[in-house]
């Protein structure tokens, strides 16, 4: 693999560059910007720099762009990446415009950099290294590059189900991955579920001078009401049922807990606070993190909320709420569970918004994929990664793997201060080129496995 | 009179058009837009159409304008209003521009038409017309035009203080009155007071990939437990000593109470409800509206409001709450308690921004200017007004009159479906061209009484 790593050495600007010009472009499902200018660069770099079989496959949203590549060997290796990003805003948080592609101290700060698009090109560079220096592959690999990643997936079950064959592989490298505080690469054997959704109070058919909260019921009020009988401050999710589905972790889960690294005081110094929630620590923390579902409120919005004071009473409310879920629990449940809970607690009229569900998923630490990754990552890094049995984020894995018995790893070039989803999101262009590396070694390893 | 009334029914055109004109011009105080233009052409209509005299006040915040019109009698009766405006959004749920001033099926529609240039203006007009027939007015009147009421009057204690001279009158007509959905002209004898504050929770310095939500705090959610802790949803504000100021309602009280009509089915269709706060009707629901005080959430706003799901844990969630007091409770007294509480409850974290504080206030059914203001009504209107003991609505009327032992009366151009504070602002032309002639017959009847 030397001559590879050496090949990617000497063409990290070029490798760079591709990642500038695809962070450049805006491709912000949630607000239909930039997407078919995006789905189309990304096909025309995987025609042109790897010489990939591409298809644009359509589906009810954003289509899936997928590109093939034959290599030598039996296995095939696909990876799931997106070509979509969030939202850039609050935009005034940014120091650097998040569409520039500015690097900074070794930084590129982009909307994209982390989530996805570094690991999206780390993995087309990987395969155009390999192949500059022997040709061909050591095995298959694909790209099923979705563009609703950030908004849920809402069409990727569907995509799935209609695409078992392209979808066919031994082993699934999933979209992301980060390297901790302590500067050790993690590899994560899972993730989260999702049950995304928005709730909506409504009051009077206007809004109203707020001299008529005597007498005119505030949505406002309902609402948080209605939050507090989900999840009070003892932080437990109150919905009847909601953890009647949640497996407890094996001896090897705890082992795995037990050996991860969580970097408390530096996490708490990075982020300002004071502690975690629940005043939890050590193994219970790192627990907590991983096999705790969560109820988060992502956006609440009712009445004026400009400069100054105004004094008016709403007519409507609206949270924006996500769930996420651990083995077993299901999505498309847990939104009935929550229908019932608020109508038991005389909320019928709040309305529920479902806006993506999505299944846990895991793969054993047993299997040979997962063992290739870690021990791939090993060789680049130098170092013995940390293993996460599940991400406590969340994607589309359970219906484009575990559901197709394919075991899904993840692994990418991110790191614990990439700001995803927030302002300044960025990573290091050092990380970047060890996981071009990274992706190499993994595929002559899974190869030979 | 009948010449005044006829010269007023023959200058309708003149006093719509100054009407119109000062509502094309914006003065939202929240927003700091034209505030000076404003005040600058209330200054000179003053001068120009009823040749008072006048001098613009400085504050520390926007400036008050003051008007003085001698008379023959000896009593003065002041006027008290306001120039500025709330501001206009929503702005897409206008029907007309909001400061297009258009007039359409005989409503004025226009921000401020109703809160409070429509009174400003008709008071104006009702002085320019007697002066008109008579040549001089029967008594002095002054006119105390201030530009904060909508922000909470922050600088109006400071003004009434400094300024007792100019303020001096026998009686003051409050700058608001409204027409109720019966038809019947409302006369109020007092306003609640108001504690506006904004209370803002922390989290972590910046949002975060909301997958983090199960080891870092969500200030959306400590802000729902907090307003929670607040009120319940049974209605009754937890804040201990809240309600131990709260005055008894008097025979008097509840005979004006029972005197009152309330439109309760013609208000619960007009705002598509169907029930009002405690699910109470008749004696008991007018009771609440003017007796109760109240926590109302004028705006709340965390984390990710646009469009689409965007999974973030926010950094900071801001709540926006009015409570409107009643005889003898205390705006300054209410945030202490407030602040108290929120210790008490673990929530010293919470930042409490007080944005306007202001004393309930009240005059006697059987005081000269409460007796003049029904009776000049009842003249003009030919029927009977309603008389409330106490407007459900709120202004600086204890520091600029009962703390001077001025009595105050409000009787104005508005009615129940002027939606002031909301979308479609607007007044009846023909209630707009009654309410001059209330003044003027006003004028006379306290002149002699």
């Amino acid at each position: 693999m030397k001559e590879v790593f050496d090949y990617i050495d000497a063409h990290q600007e070029q490798y760079i560059q591709w990642l500038q010009d695809l962070c450049r472009m805006p491709s912000v499902a949630a607000q239909n910007r930039g997407m078919k200018e995006t789905a189309d660069r990304v096909m025309s770099d995987l025609q042109k720099n790897i010489s990939a079989d591409v298809q644009l496959v359509s589906t009810d949203g954003y289509p899936v762009v997928f590109g093939e590549v034959k290599g030598s060997g039996k296995k095939t290796l696909s990876f799931y990446n997106h070509y979509d990003v969030q939202p850039e805003d609050p935009i005034e948080m940014w120091d650097e415009p998040p569409f520039a592609s500015n690097i900074v101290d070794g930084k590129l700060i982009a909307r994209g950099s982390a989530d996805n698009k570094g690991n999206l090109v780390a993995r087309i560079a990987a395969v155009h290294a390999y192949q500059q220096v022997h040709g061909e592959l050591p095995l298959s690999v694909k790209f099923v590059v979705e563009g609703e990643e950030e908004i849920g997936s809402p069409n990727l079950e569907g995509f799935a189900e209609k695409n078992k064959e392209l979808l066919k592989a031994d082993g699934c490298v999933w979209e992301f991955g980060y390297k901790n505080a302590d500067g050790r690469q993690q590899v994560s054997l899972g993730v989260k579920g999702m049950a995304y959704v928005e709730l909506v109070s409504k009051g009077a058919n206007t809004d109203l001078h707020s001299a008529n909260a005597a007498v005119v019921e505030n949505p406002a009020w309902r609402l948080i009401w209605a939050l507090q009988s989900i999840k009070d401050d003892s932080n437990h999710v109150n919905i009847p049922g909601f953890y009647e589905d949640v497996v407890a972790t094996t001896d090897e889960d705890d082992q795995l807990i037990a050996d991860l690294i969580y970097s408390e005081e530096e996490t708490k110094q990075q982020l300002e606070i004071n502690k975690f929630v629940g005043d939890v620590t050590g193994d219970q923390l790192k627990e907590q993190l991983i096999f705790s579902p969560t109820c988060n409120i992502c956006g609440i919005d009712s009445g004026y909320t400009g400069e100054g004071a105004k004094t008016v009473l709403p007519s409507e409310a609206r949270v924006k709420v996500d769930f996420r879920l651990v083995p077993n629990q299901d999505p498309y449940k847990v939104v009935d569970q929550l229908r019932k809970h608020l109508d038991a607690h005389g909320y019928e009229d709040i309305e529920i918004k479902t806006m993506g569900l999505e299944h846990p998923a895991r793969t054993e630490p047993s299997d040979p994929l997962a063992k290739s990754v870690i021990s791939a990552t090993k060789e680049v890094m130098e170092m013995e990664p940390t293993v996460m049995p599940m991400s406590p984020g969340t994607g589309p894995m359970y219906e484009l793997c575990q559901k197709l018995g394919i075991p899904a790893v993840s692994v990418g070039v991110g790191n614990f201060a990439s700001n995803n989803h927030a302002p300044n999101e960025n990573i290091l262009i050092e990380d970047y080129i060890s996981g071009i590396k990274v992706i190499a070694q993994l595929m002559e390893e899974y190869a030979e496995s």
